[in-house]
């Protein structure tokens, strides 16, 4: 019912786009003549361009304008800091196995596709039907026992042998590897770069010296072992991130600049509403933050720039909406989450994660490092607090363990409360008390040390910063965007396009002598030198063939402006036509000025309807067939 | 003696230069609050911009003006490529073991550090001394054998326990690991980016239109399992590549634009002058490709252009030279190559490769593939060649096959030559040939197929294209620019700084208020926001502190232009100064022309000497005390 709501999408052609971002080498499978491993992509020059494009374009968007601070961490990742942050024990997704076989299903997209057939079953009852509906839309959230439930109520098998399937089992999917050569340091590729800025909190907080609230980010690669991955671009086993870790007072998640998106309109599919078999409901971010829908102000600003970010790059605004996860389908570390998904052929796909990770990665990796992760926050007015320390007798814990006292005097210092409590205790109780140093124990007696208490001043609190997780899967934006902007020629199907917005196009301009007359070659590579000069990435094609199949191949790669050097252009005051993609609108221009009037159309500086009101129409019928 | 053609770089004090590489996070250790991993480094926010803007130039210098065709491939590659490629068998290095401990030592390492300390020793006869030194030069190509006995003449124990060592023993470089749930499909991480461009070359080939030469080029991570890296960020186990594979008409190595290189000036140091204890000579890379020094112009276009490449970014010519590999050294793909190498303090430093792959690659993925990886070159004229093959009976095979018979068909048109005289030869011989068909085999008899030979006059021939590769390594020629960069100010030993070009510095331009006084804050947001408009990075620095305290923080992140806003930008005709970080010159200039004035310094389309030309000299002695 949900996609009710949405733009029917279902007349599709998702072979023929796919068609061409094989035929053009946007992107295919990797490996191919190898047969090719499912899950895995190469990017050829339209896509890595395109890529490259949307990477820079979200630079400029959020590090560049707020100042983030951008980091670039280790893919290895020793097993100690994945355990700490849930990874090794939680990041796993049930599957079962075709017990004849040996074939491997993921169990949730399993059930999935199961009760959809049934569903749309003619034989069908109503009220199973209803049932089977109801369990897809809570599916996300189970857990494995009611999983394995409705495997045995729906007698589930392979949908490929009809074999029966194994009970679920739980596979992590992390790559595992070795790192060094003595085979015994375990390693993963990191299956999200969250934890390199993570781990490199202290050194941030100093080079922002030690003020909050700061945000990192980070763009790379992260790894996850798919158990069958089928949906093309969309679940593949490596991909590009670009994660944004927002750290912020937990007491005070509000936002500076949140007033400058209050009135951003939204459309938002609370859990409330999943729960209830309601549908999204268009509101604003300042609504939906003032009535606690988005926990707070930072959660909510980030959702507002995530949209506007993908608007800007050429998302259709009425195929996207945020979802917001269930409660027993939030992620370990997170306490609330809005995805942005867009609606794609495959349905509505999460392509932004949008999380209040709490403090929960900070206070693992501090637990599991002796690490404090934390930040120093200036009290509104000093307050007197009682201190109770262990004091040291130096000359008595020296005498005693000679070189080993220096490192036992720090033990002491580091000491928490509750053990200085436990000391406190056993030197009352026993006159002693053991503390463990490089695995060897050290009993310390009452001349050794005391516990004291004394009052302190003091100015500052030690706090754990929350953080807000903006996390953008660029492999899945950029299917949505090919998807939002592959196009066809009205009257003629077998003109395809993708109207990509100028500042991600792959290319932004095409050069095109009118044929292949020698005197066009001068006046073709001066115009080449001078849009290089303007970083103007573009192709000349001097192939043969009309202007109009021309312009039709450079449709195809998404190159949104082309400029023909025709008879007109040899001679004062030696202009050329400019066309665009979109409109098919075409002007007149003089070679002197081209160069700036199109790089300002490729960064956005000016409008093509800014472009048509100030130069001279150009009306030429274009036609593809050979010239 | 190679060193002493270099400038003195023994005086170069690391460890401050590395203090300050931590102290402002441009780099530091992965993990660090795990202990960290040896080998793996994280890029802090200047480190990260620093290589972002590397990677750019890199991006602009050779993809965008030789138009080379930019990919993106996968990472985690099955075995079968690797296998083919030669690196399952022969990318490992040789190393020995501990027998006490089980420490892992990277052999010609080992031996280096053994031989040089020997050689440094006053008790050494001279002769013993000279043939360590030639040990040394020569032990990049040696094999296990040699190595072995070297271990035994010097009898060499583990530097950190003086215990014997093990028998040396191969070990592969490569991460492995799994891909799938199977656990079946055996995986690594690339360890290089090479090979995603050459399992790509049919789709690229396609892409150009099926000409030759044509480049392409990829940006992104390799892995390798360094065996014990201990040289900082010279060694590392994850780095990223930014390679180059230019394919070419093999009996045509010439390249349009050598003239264009042909006197740039070159210090060479070729395989000749290595084994004969030579030093390194300077000519030009016209005069070496004339002499055959250097294979041919395509591989000398490319150093030519690395070189370029390198000093424009902040390289020191003067510690830059060509190292060309001695045969027995060679990879086991390449047939010349010549390293840039890089003179810092861990001597001199291999940064990029430009290796004459010529078919190697090409042909052993055609061999494992069965699918041509070649070129079609149109022939000066037509030929009339005798073309031998099989004729197959359609009605009879598809008689006796039935639903085989397509794929038998299909074998018969592919069969090479040497397969097609075998069943020439069967079929006079004993009436039948066998083939084979997805792991079945089935007979043809003489009514099914015959042989025969026929002229065709042909207009092209297929070629196997060769590859031309310069391979960058982007991690060590940050490390190279960060020592050659590094700078400390003459009588104040204190304030180092990097001297980074403006092209490459991690941040453009800071701005600076000259105090805390809230009348400037207008003016710096102002600034800000014009800046951010001109695509120009930038930090506001408002922290107290004098100017000249500030300007050194922001020397030392290698900010090339400092705007101050003092009293006197308040009033018309609303100036501020502008400072050069290299010679701490200042000129004053309007707040409106100053955004454009720091784009056109930041992108290199001015100097500062024009700057100081046409602006005013502001005078002002810089003193890092306190406000």
């Amino acid at each position: 019912k949900e996609l009710s709501l949405a733009p029917a999408a279902t007349m599709f052609d998702r072979a023929k786009m796919e068609d061409l971002l094989k035929r053009r080498f946007f992107i295919d499978q990797s490996f191919a003549i190898y047969g090719g491993i499912t899950g895995q992509y190469d990017f050829g020059p339209m896509g890595c361009a395109l890529k490259a494009n949307l990477l820079h374009a979200w630079r400029s968007f959020f590090v560049l304008e707020e100042q983030m601070l951008e980091v670039d961490c280790s893919v290895l990742t020793p097993e100690p800091v994945l355990k700490a942050s849930g990874h090794v024990d939680r990041f796993a997704d049930l599957m079962v196995k075709d017990i004849g076989t040996g074939e491997c299903f993921r169990l949730d997209h399993l059930i999935k596709a199961h009760l959809e057939k049934v569903a749309l079953d003619k034989k069908t009852s109503e009220a199973t039907k209803e049932e089977c509906k109801d369990i897809v839309v809570k599916l996300d959230g189970m857990k494995k026992e009611e999983m394995s439930q409705i495997l045995q109520k729906f007698n589930i098998r392979s949908p490929l042998t009809g074999n029966e399937l194994t009970e679920p089992i739980e596979f992590n999917l992390m790559f595992g590897t070795q790192i060094g050569p003595s085979g015994l340091v375990k390693g993963f590729l990191r299956p999200e770069t969250a934890q390199g800025i993570f781990v490199n909190f202290k050194r941030l907080l100093e080079f922002n010296q030690g003020r909050l609230p700061f945000a990192a980010a980070q763009i790379g690669n992260a790894f996850r072992n798919e158990i069958s991955p089928r949906s093309g671009l969309i679940r593949v086993r490596e991909f590009t991130m670009a994660e944004i870790e927002h750290f912020c007072d937990p007491s005070n998640k509000n936002h500076p600049k949140f007033d400058s998106v209050r009135t951003t309109p939204v459309l938002l599919y609370s859990a409330c509403n999943q729960m209830d078999g309601k549908s999204a409901s268009l509101t604003t971010i300042g609504e939906a933050v003032d009535s606690n829908l988005i926990a707070n102000q930072t959660l909510g600003y980030f959702m507002a720039r995530i949209q506007l970010f993908l608007i800007r790059i050429g998302v259709d605004e009425k195929k996207l909406r945020f979802r917001q996860h269930m409660s027993n389908e939030m992620a370990h570390y997170a306490c609330d989450c809005w995805d942005a998904e867009l609606l794609t052929s495959y349905g509505w796909i999460e392509c932004v994660g949008c999380a209040d990770r709490s403090a929960f990665d900070l206070t693992q990796h501090t637990k599991a490092t002796g690490v404090r992760l934390a930040a120093e926050k200036k009290l509104a007015e000093p307050k007197i607090v009682n201190i109770t320390e262990p004091v040291p007798n130096k000359a008595a814990i020296g005498k005693a363990f000679k070189k080993e006292a220096k490192g036992i005097m720090e033990v002491l210092s580091a000491m928490d409360p509750v053990t200085v409590g436990q000391l406190e205790e056993d030197l009352a109780s026993k006159g002693e008390h053991t503390v463990s140093l490089n695995g060897a124990d050290y009993t310390l007696t009452k001349d050794m040390v005391m516990v004291q208490t004394h009052q302190k001043t003091v100015h500052v609190e030690e706090i754990i910063p929350s953080v807000i997780e903006p996390s953008f899967g660029i492999g899945r934006i950029m299917y949505a965007l090919f998807e939002h902007n592959f196009k066809m020629r009205e009257g003629d199907e077998q003109r395809t396009f993708f109207s990509l917005p100028p500042v991600v196009a792959p290319l932004k301009c095409s050069v095109l002598p009118l044929s292949g007359n020698p005197e066009f070659q001068p006046f073709v590579k001066k115009l080449s030198q001078e849009l290089t000069r303007c970083d103007v990435s573009h192709k000349v094609d001097d192939s043969s063939g009309s202007i109009g199949r021309r312009y039709a191949r450079t449709d195809e790669i998404a190159i949104p402006f082309g400029i023909t050097i025709d008879f007109d252009s040899l001679k004062a005051p030696n202009s050329a036509t400019l066309r665009e993609r979109d409109t098919m609108g075409q002007v007149r221009i003089s070679l002197d000025e081209l160069p700036d009037v199109v790089r300002n159309l490729s960064f956005g500086k000016t409008t093509w309807a800014e472009v048509e009101e100030k130069y001279p129409k150009f009306e030429q019928q274009e036609t593809t067939k050979a010239a």
